[in-house]
């Protein structure tokens, strides 16, 4: 048994996205194992434990993410994860990863396979609301599957702005107001709000967005009218129902599980796709456990390894 | 982060025999969080994971169990588990735990709790059906709580059966006919079978049996006369249902659910209890994670520990 660590050190952005796309691919053809995943309530915050098993790409196991709020007071990130990976023909564990960076790199790629699928424009103007460590993710990740003219940044704190305006140099990268932000190709949402922020005037015709930020019960960033003037797309309908962007809409009945327009994986195989080129579409994304099986398989080939006694 | 190793080494069974029974205690009184376990099939066998919270002991995790059958061939254990233990307070990842070793003991102690609470005679003659690691872990458990006079122990494999008697030497142990070894005060079933080889007329009144073996759909140890007429006690009503000595004959409608008598955690906090000396009881177990947190937590006072680098 191995652990490995610093997993994130020196992954191909690219080959992360083929391994995400094909484990999307998979979902969508019903190839995969992956119950819902089950939340477990503590004192400051919860964790989630997501199994899955991939046969594709001949690869099983399980994530453990916690979500804690109040961590960054104490220097610790909100979110922390394990993966273990079990060998198939044995069920022993094989590796225990340090999932921490590959499950915003896993989210990153979600959201580039999205956008590569959904947007109706190969070279696009990237609006990014949010400054985090997802708002990054999502646009090295995307970087790799468009042409980006433009990055529009918008977020609460000019520090963080500058911080992530200096990430991205190589771009035109401005700081944005809100709505000139929304002003854009391809969106992407990232904050942790519980209130919409994104109104409905802003986003023009045949926008895409990536709606990352919402993934617990309560959380929502965008006004419910856009979903009333798009296509959704999620990327497993129990989980997206459950602690996506559309979960607080669907209980106060302003939107309906059967308007859902498809998976990502359906998406992906050419099941479904955008209506036309004026459609606005949404990515509601919520995170699989397939995804980060995917990630795992090729961290694995990377990072240090400590070897492990078991059994 | 931790990684433990040998934690088996050194544990006092008394000391885990009281910590699995505060858990009981706790589950009895609606306090723990314990989603039911999700089953993940694999080609050759099946992984289990098992998230809990218990508040009482301040503990919180999650294992991940495999079962493959066809291991042995091979020189691998049938069995194989982790146990993942996070911090409270920041859901940080503090511990791994090879607990391979600890949940045959785990079960052992749900054993030793059963049979001290529901056997009406505390110096027994001990009845044991299989040779394996879960019939010396149960034997192991139970002489920590009750006084054993003799134990009966049968088994298909002559070899088996003598390795069994020699780790008890400690003990009368002799090798009976299945039909003598079911003629005691307390006995414990612990075999794969998925068709009844415990015949009803072989039990007599009185007697308390632990059946263990049946711990998925499809598995079955006791004839379901027996269970006619038994007092049932289960670890979890879910769970026993679904996996339990009884889910084939409530599938098969011999038994109903609502003909259960209790969980252990009811007999323990006094809730529930066996309703005259001469009642057959029987404890039918599947396997708790809050089990796996209560030796958990006595396993991380012992055993050798790795240093690992996280976050």
């Amino acid at each position: 048994m191995q652990y490995f660590t610093d997993t994130d050190m020196g992954l191909d952005l690219s080959q992360v996205n083929m391994s995400v796309e094909s484990a999307f691919a998979d979902h969508g053809r019903g190839l995969v194992q992956m119950p819902p995943k089950v939340y477990i309530t503590l004192p400051e915050g919860d964790f989630r434990t997501m199994p899955a098993y991939l046969p594709s790409l001949s690869i099983a196991g399980v994530k453990i993410v916690n979500v804690h709020p109040k961590n960054p007071q104490i220097g610790l990130p909100t979110v922390m994860a394990l993966t273990i990976i079990l060998d198939l023909a044995t069920g022993q564990p094989l590796a225990i990863i340090n999932a921490t960076r590959l499950t915003d790199m896993r989210t990153g790629a979600a959201g580039a396979v999205a956008a590569k699928h959904l947007s109706p424009r190969k070279e696009i103007v990237l609006g990014v609301i949010g400054t985090g460590r997802q708002a990054m993710a999502q646009v090295a990740a995307i970087s790799c599957e468009l042409k980006i003219k433009e990055i529009r940044i918008w977020g609460r704190n000019p520090v963080h702005v500058r911080k992530f305006a200096d990430r991205f140099m190589e771009y035109p990268c401005m700081a944005a107001q809100i709505e000139k932000a929304c002003d854009c190709d391809v969106l992407v949402t990232t904050t942790p709000s519980t209130t919409p922020i994104i109104r409905s005037e802003w986003i023009h015709e045949g926008t895409h967005i990536n709606a990352i930020g919402a993934d617990a019960p309560g959380k929502e960033e965008l006004d419910p009218a856009i979903l009333r003037r798009a296509q959704i797309f999620v990327d497993d309908m129990a989980q997206a129902v459950h602690s996506g962007e559309i979960n607080v809409p669907i209980r106060t009945g302003l939107y309906r599980a059967d308007e859902i327009a498809g998976t990502l994986g359906e998406v992906v195989i050419g099941k479904k796709q955008r209506s036309g080129a004026e459609t606005i579409t949404i990515f509601d994304s919520t995170g699989l456990a397939i995804q980060d099986l995917a990630i795992a398989k090729i961290a694995m080939q990377h990072g240090r390894k400590i070897e492990l006694p078991f059994p």
